[in-house]
């Protein structure tokens, strides 16, 4: 860096030097591999195409439109009026105005089906944020939360790294299409208590990343029958439940505590963002919506080390409550989502690859054990290995997921345009072509 | 909140349920007695003044002015080019734009006689955030930071609450002027070992918060010589240095490291911010500026939890990185900064009320300790009472911020007209001559 100077050693912290943060795992060596040489239709048409992000690009005509037609809303006009207040405004609450348009597009996601307090809406830059600072609250350094596996590799970091809190793994496995047994629910707990950890909650991601599908009513209230047997949290990480393709398939923690009449809710806590939703993640805004109001109070005491820009609170109170634009947007998306879906899942089957059947999120789950040299997480590696140097695609391999079962990939569909999409599937065809003369 | 629902006994973390917070202090209380009766010219002349928040209100016009003439900054116009990048750049590097601009904007601060590397520059949202996590990467739980007292009531929380990490009090007093002294230095480490605290670092603040001076080059030799034979870090929080009110007047610690050649300089690192010197805390821009390649990479990586929203940073990359605009800003603010200063210790002297004599900041430092009933910290708060209750003004009392000497007051000037501060002065001028009348 610029100025060289002499590196001594002054000590760090532990929490520095340590390596929770999870970033060497090969789920952030592929994008640095798509870093260094990134695909691109004219200049590098033999590039590495970007599979491992899980971005929403398929809806930004409509987020560019609203700004367009309503130039206010990211702007303060002549003799900017309303800047000083916006400037000023570092309140942990939050505007008003945008905690409560976000209440109101949570439920309109949602179907109407639930109801949301904005008074409960705690703000974060990010769902990053959410989920350490809920872990922060929950959980002591050297205790466990009980988190579902196949799970996003940034848990390791969110949920690790400065807190000090232990991941104790739920294995779930294609045996139950991936689904949350009460069996792997106890084998979770009795495993975190052999090791002496104490538990202090489950999370759940619903939809699923990386699976791509929604939690059944079913397996929720078993869920949530096994926390309050256990007297611990429920974390629910719902950033994904704007782009389930119909909005019936979903069933929010929200809907099952409301069908409880919100007994036992105080110990449930929804995380969500409008980073894949409303595919804005640069903008950081995440929430935690908790039902304890010893958690909302603590929290928002605690947002203060991650608080949302007030231009932006501004900009998105405008944008989310237009109900006409939010109606269409939710409408549009899930319908876009959907036919990419279709699209990869077609695509891929031609190829002779079958995905995890899913109604949820920016990717598809992806079984390539069929065709591994070795049925290990070795061989799983390996194949990705090739598909990431050689077919040039960067998936993310379901061991960087800790998934337990080796040959699961998660194949990102969203952040690209369609005519990449199909030159990725072309790649995959050809590759899978090759491994059959190969084996024959 | 809204929904009414049980709140049983689902525990919560240590974190959670711990003070360390520091938010039950008159500092914040003070705040609170400001909300519920908040002083307005033409409908509530007889309310709370506000002179406990820390804020630059003096030169918005100049912020509106540049708004204004410059609307491609803060929108993205017709068809929204380059929405799409803004909105999915969530890269913890920052947009390199910025981040120059911030390095850039740092030098011209410090009249050119500092140098910054755009490469060391890790941004956070806000100054609050760029604490809590340098003390996360230089510090373990139960280590201990030395901080001048009085300092900031929010290091409390920003240093100790989430990080476990504990502030030894470096005690500063009027014999000489509350700077640090060799001997103070030598006080706090004993201290600290006496409590068998591992000594991680030193962490000043220049200019001072609350004390409204700057630290002279002498005594930043001296501190400096003292981390690097005790091999502990230093942190200098400068984010203030813009409003140092004539530029010769600020050394920064980096000019100290240029003029040592960078030699020991991977033990220090800055923290800076727009919050103060910019007027714009509700935008959250923090930043670290590290000498040592580990804490940047590390800080960056940890920034995750805390990132600026790329819409603000695309915003304030347009706007310092002009030149004309920045320049003209910045003596302008300090202009205007000084005058204010001037009437406030005018008004002061002329009620019979003396101030530590400042040069920088946004509050003067002042010395009611002729006036306290008992020289000590009840004493103090029974003033301090007082003021806020009967005379409608909320200043922060010097045992808010650790001061180990009774009877100091942080008052603050920038965040109101030069009307409300006439007003001011004058309820303090009828409150002086009331005491002196009861004390005759």
């Amino acid at each position: 860096m610029g100025i060289e100077m002499e590196q001594t050693c002054v000590e760090l912290s532990n929490v520095a030097v340590s390596e929770t943060h999870g970033e060497d795992s090969p789920y952030f060596a592929g994008w640095k591999a798509y870093d260094e040489n990134p695909y691109d239709e004219f200049t590098n048409p033999s590039g590495v195409i970007q599979m491992g992000l899980a971005e929403n690009q398929v809806s930004f005509d409509l987020l560019e439109k609203y700004l367009e037609e309503h130039s206010e809303a990211s702007t303060w006009g002549k003799g900017a009026p309303g800047f000083r207040e916006n400037a000023l405004f570092q309140d942990y609450h939050g505007l008003k105005t945008f905690r409560t348009a976000m209440a109101s597009f949570m439920e309109q996601v949602r179907g109407g089906r639930a109801k949301f307090d904005p008074q409960r809406i705690v703000l974060t830059a990010g769902a990053t944020a959410a989920n350490e600072l809920l872990t922060f609250i929950l959980a002591n350094p050297g205790d466990a939360l009980l988190v579902p596996t196949p799970y996003y590799p940034g848990f390791d970091r969110d949920l690790r790294w400065r807190t000090g809190v232990n991941i104790v793994p739920i294995h779930c496995d294609s045996s139950s299409n991936f689904q949350i047994t009460p069996e792997a629910l106890d084998a979770a707990h009795k495993e975190a208590e052999a090791m002496n950890y104490k538990v202090r909650g489950v999370l759940i991601t619903n939809p699923s990343n990386p699976l791509g599908v929604t939690i059944p009513r079913q397996v929720l209230e078993e869920i949530l029958d096994f926390v309050i047997r256990k007297n611990i949290h429920l974390v629910s990480d719902e950033i994904y439940s704007g782009s389930v393709f119909s909005s019936s398939e979903f069933t929010s923690v929200a809907e099952i505590l409301d069908g409880r009449q919100y007994k036992n809710a105080e110990r449930v806590h929804i995380v969500y963002s409008l980073s894949k939703d409303l595919g804005l993640p640069g903008f950081r805004v995440g929430t935690i919506y908790s039902y304890n109001d010893r958690v909302v109070t603590t929290a928002r005491r605690m947002s203060s080390f991650t608080l949302i820009s007030s231009q932006t609170q501004h900009l998105l109170a405008s944008m989310l409550s237009d109900k006409n634009f939010t109606e269409n947007y939710i409408k549009t998306n899930r319908e876009r989502l959907r036919k990419r879906y279709q699209m990869i899942i077609e695509g891929l089957r031609s190829a002779g690859v079958e995905c995890l059947e899913g109604n949820a999120g920016l990717f598809c789950w992806m079984n390539l054990s069929p065709v591994l040299e070795k049925p290990t997480m070795e061989g799983e590696l390996e194949l990705w290995n090739a598909v990431l140097h050689e077919v040039k695609l960067n998936i993310s391999p379901g061991s960087s997921c800790h998934c337990s079962e080796p040959g699961w990939f998660r194949v990102c569909f969203a952040n690209m345009s369609e005519k990449t999409l199909e030159i990725a599937l072309q790649r995959i065809r050809h590759f899978m072509e090759r491994i059959r003369t190969q084996s024959v």
